[in-house]
């Protein structure tokens, strides 16, 4: 049970937190001190790759784009139908396509903004629903467009309602991202300053992902909260150096299921908010 | 000049920080403690309010969804010419407008998702070239979609600078957005929980200005880092309750800067990198 003075100090250190810290004038980060850049992205561990399609055009998008920010809402009702490969592809290459690289290899640019191009998360995912992919986890090549297949999972809906903290809804999801940080690649530039920005970088990540449901009638909920040591161990990251950080479950929505989502927040009319 | 253990230390704090900690099952919320919500938004100080338009649909956007995903891009190199009174307020919008509330009072819906539906955010903008308004400081009241004037700034370009440590390329944007944090509407909530996913949740703000932005063929390029204590003293911020966390400068683009922009990564060849 933490103390009274205990909660303030966590409080006040997370309020810290999110303030961008003093500069130190003589603390180098790793890139200044002309130390080995990481590489870009995490290598594929499998040799059995599979190729995305990329015709997006196939997609019955909106283009409306008002419409599309003024429709965006957290999904939290899914029908459970399967996704296309191509829808799949789609949301992968929204949130984290990668667009052109930068001298060597130095930067991806991709489809959203990140601090110094570092780029330093992975995203993961399980298929519960999607056709002519088997179920299971798996791991995005960005620079390749491909995804890798990392292994079948006996109970999908167990995996993902654990995988957030026991949140059932999320089960019905026809895929799940997961996205991690693979902490040193943003460190390498930004040293002791990264990890301020990296969450606002995620959340960009995670805002592309929401439009991009929205503008292929798919629903989203982009969670902050989930079980790391879970998924950490799943999908066998080494958590010392990349941990996972938040998740998006995706699913297929149905207009009538509007008032069930409205339910959600039932306790505001019951508590009398 | 820090010590070697004191960065380690810095680094390792900043990764525990982004990851979700471990729940102490016996910790209660204000909210769950039933204390008194905090308002929804920061009132007023002004009593000279600006209404803005809202007729988006004379804004000539581009309605290619997967164009605007492909061509979105920082931009730091800025026209300076004014942006239209309904341009400001389409930005304003798709940022934190406010679609509808949950209860009496209990909860904001947006343009944008945050946990919890809190929306710890203000926006406050510098208005350097924007057709019908003065220039100078301004405050955005998103639940009547207004704006207020704050003070007049005798040099708009020092200020700008300043307030993103130096960076001068800013200094030419024709507005530029500054978030900030104010703690206790999320930590009411979330308590000892709310400040990482609060980093997440201005990520998703930058983003949807991003995209609007890159819809109206304008530029922005977000910014974690920032001059707090100069902002917070510039607008009057009392810096224990609500901080400023990042911003965005905005301005008018020309295709043919498009070399400029690439410029700035020109030391990748000089470093061969």
């Amino acid at each position: 049970m933490l103390t009274e003075k205990e909660i303030k100090t966590i409080i006040e250190t997370g309020r810290n937190f999110m303030k961008m810290p003093k500069e130190d004038p003589d603390y180098l980060t790793d890139q200044q001190l002309k130390k080995n850049q990481p590489p870009l992205v995490k290598a594929a561990q499998s040799n059995e790759l599979i190729s995305l399609p990329s015709n997006f055009d196939n997609i019955p998008l909106d283009n409306d784009f008002m419409h599309i920010i003024n429709s965006r809402q957290s999904h939290r009702v899914y029908t459970q139908k399967p996704l296309s490969k191509l829808e799949l592809s789609y949301l992968l290459w929204c949130t984290q396509g990668v667009k052109e690289i930068r001298g060597k290899s130095y930067a991806t640019l991709r489809t959203v903004p990140c601090g110094g191009a570092r780029h330093e998360f992975e995203t993961y995912f399980i298929v519960q629903y999607v056709e002519g992919l088997d179920p299971g986890l798996y791991h995005y090549l960005p620079m390749t467009h491909q995804i890798e297949f990392i292994k079948e999972i006996d109970d999908a809906k167990s995996f993902i309602s654990t995988s957030v903290g026991g949140q059932s809804w999320a089960a019905k999801a026809s895929v799940v991202f997961y996205y991690s940080a693979v902490f040193y690649r943003a460190e390498w530039r930004y040293g002791i300053y990264a990890h301020r920005v990296a969450l606002m970088d995620i959340g960009h990540v995670m805002q592309n992902l929401y439009l991009a449901a929205t503008a292929a009638k798919l629903g989203t909920c982009a969670l902050g909260y989930i079980d790391p040591d879970y998924l950490n161990a799943q999908f066998n990251l080494d958590s010392d150096e990349e941990c996972m950080i938040c998740c998006c479950p995706v699913g297929t929505i149905d207009e009538k299921d509007k008032q069930a989502e409205a339910d959600f927040y039932a306790f505001v009319k019951e508590q009398n908010l």
